[in-house]
């Protein structure tokens, strides 16, 4: 007998009938170099202007989500973080219903390629979500984007969604969270904005892979405790309706943004790349300081970054290190990685000596930083720690890490009715 | 003997030779409802929008000057606040020069209009400037442009200049400090962009006067100690350079805002004075911040109080109160007298409470705000007060104001080479 459980090392699956399929999948958080904020379309999440990002490499941080699709289940259930959250929330819906629509065959492994489920079949099964966060939820980093990609990447390939298009499952993604469509794909990647009512044309393309410059770096800087700054889309709403400059920035400013970042990644010219990312970083925040009300997603921490980085650069003589800031207080740095451990010294024995015992815990204070450690703590640490306040907040967290790859499918398992388990490829 | 001494009951003045003039001025502080924020002209101080401001009633706070002219003095000198500063500095030297070359004869009282010192005799004269600012200079609220327009009107009187269009001298005054030439008018006054390259177009004007709308109040909130921040010389030319947004602000969204704000101000509707007079304050912050490297000048205090002007309005169900910032952290609040009481209490009970003391001391604290005190902290003042902490630096004085008028003169006195005065009218 030459079946496809047996291939696969399944032995005893039959497969007559499946009660349940699961997918386990990762997927990555992105961080905008590029900002998307205004959408001209609310339902099918349309942007006002293209956007770009940088992948963040999943062994630092990323979403992981199993989906169970079963046929004795009663109702679909989900829950984010161990927490039971609501499947009917109508942008999982909008994401569900549209990977429905166009799932197909579950086929088993070759050479047989059995059908296992029918694409008609697969509204018999109910799905059990259970979704989680591999960083802390106060980052408040992206964490919607990243959970939406993955929970998008899952259920594309529970129920063998095939694209029709290059990036068709991004616009599925898109319409689950907007900036979710990025997080499809590693190295640095663009949401191109479209033109189309439909959105068909607004979808994710990767610009360059993570392998395209490999020394790239990035630092994630948490700044105080989550703040009761406005979310995103509220404030991105209040800006479309009250914001003089948005709609200049979105048409005028961007679109020369955006070819000007694709050149400096393709040919690796961090000076410029740094410089356009803190611009519309800055520029970004400029628009929500242009609604009314103002919104603001800086705190004192966030500035004190933002100055100790303009005087790194200016003391390293060029634009090494770019900050870039959503909409929180958190600072998300890209350097290369010859800079890394000078940036590290002057952040952390300059500006945040209470974080010197994280660093060494973390395991990145190399024996170089410690010199230089002793060096500052020798011509006038107590001088420098002076402006540090305790009830500042400060920095809770660094996280160093790089950009990484796109969502990946970590098991595929089909289980028939006697509980008998085949895993398919990932 | 019915000479000019006698007339203005100053016996005994000879006047044959005249040993010095001296003249007194005060001049008003001028608050921006839309900001100037960019020159087109370094030199000549030509700004790249119109703007529109409040005229302080010199009651609050005003410089003060007084320039006497002395034939025997060996140089000029000048002092600012008790200390010796530079009469040679660039542009208090583009306004001397400019008045002394447009210089008129003095000429004595009625019937006989002696001629006391010669248009072309001025030059032989010394001056001597001592100006002041009767208001904390750590403050920080435009005493350059006060201090300015009452230098150039200060001067202009000693001199005798006679304007030959009208504006001419608010055309001087602007070069010494570019809203300066805004001070020298009292009520609401627009400084007009104009579109020559040597300025003759680009002057001020009073759109309305001081007693048009008397209800009018303005508060200053003083919010912490002086920053570090850069100063708006240097602040405006790296907004000129590097914003991507200012171009279009001055050129698309000032104009509109001019003429929204003149109509308003004429038909006395506050909602529109309001929110034109909040947006064009935070479009200003908001090209501070799209600035590279970014331009801040709020501190924490000033966002309390941006959030404090919000809640209020809302609980109010109206636009009744309207913030604005300058390139510092200071908010200057206007409001009608009918909200005033309202508002202090917001202020003063919810939001700072260690302020009470100075509200009283100050006598703006009426009976019908020590009940709602008396509310207030029977009602939960400990859970209210929760999150001022001391060292923010938090609210260090208010200034409760409304409009007032220009420059005043104070005192003009010619003294002949015996010492006898002789005062001219003022």
């Amino acid at each position: 007998m030459s079946s496809a459980a047996e291939q696969k090392g399944n032995e005893g699956f039959k497969g007559a009938k499946v009660e349940s399929v699961r997918v386990t999948c990762t997927a990555p958080v992105n961080i905008a170099i590029i900002k998307y904020w205004g959408k001209r379309d609310e339902t099918l999440i349309l942007p006002i202007n293209s956007s770009m990002s940088g992948t963040i490499d999943q062994g630092s941080m990323c979403s992981k989500t199993t989906i169970t699709a079963s046929l004795s289940a009663k109702e679909h259930t989900m829950s984010l973080n161990g927490e039971r959250v609501d499947f009917n929330a109508k942008r999982l819906q909008t994401v569900f219903k549209a990977l429905l629509a166009r799932a197909e065959d579950l086929v088993g492994p070759l050479p047989e390629k059995r059908v296992l489920v029918k694409k008609e079949d697969w509204k018999l099964y109910k799905m059990n979500v259970d979704s989680a966060n591999d960083f802390p939820t106060a980052a408040g980093l992206a964490s919607s984007a990243s959970g939406l990609a993955c929970f998008t990447s899952c259920l594309a390939r529970l129920l063998n969604f095939k694209e029709k298009f290059k990036g068709e499952l991004s616009t599925i993604a898109r319409q689950g969270s907007g900036s979710a469509c990025r997080s499809l794909y590693g190295g640095f990647v663009t949401w191109k904005m479209g033109v189309k009512d439909d959105g068909v044309d607004s979808f994710a393309e990767q610009v360059v892979s993570q392998d395209h410059w490999p020394e790239m770096r990035v630092l994630i800087v948490v700044c105080g405790r989550g703040s009761k700054a406005i979310g995103s889309t509220p404030g991105m709403q209040g800006s479309v309706k009250t914001s003089a400059l948005l709609e200049y920035r979105a048409e005028k400013v961007v679109p020369e943004r955006m070819r000007l970042m694709k050149k400096a990644l393709i040919e690796k010219q961090f000076e410029t790349f740094a410089e356009v990312t803190m611009r519309d970083s800055n520029q970004f925040h400029a628009i929500c300081m242009d609604t009314h009300p103002p919104l603001r997603y800086l705190n004192e921490t966030s500035w004190r970054i933002i100055s100790l980085v303009h005087e790194f650069n200016k003391k390293m003589g060029r634009e090494c290190v770019a900050y870039t800031f959503d909409a929180g207080p958190h600072a998300v740095l890209y350097l290369l990685d010859d800079v890394m451990e000078d940036l590290l010294s002057h952040l952390l024995y300059y500006h945040l000596p209470q974080q010197h015992g994280l660093a060494e815990e973390k395991g990145f204070v190399s024996d170089r930083l410690k010199l230089i450690t002793k060096e500052v703590e020798i011509n006038g640490s107590d001088k420098l720690n002076g402006d540090i306040k305790p009830e500042d907040n400060g920095v809770s967290q660094i996280i160093v890490s790089k950009i990484g790859d796109g969502p990946r499918i970590l098991q595929h398992v089909v289980v028939d009715e006697d509980g008998n388990e085949l895993s398919l490829s990932v």
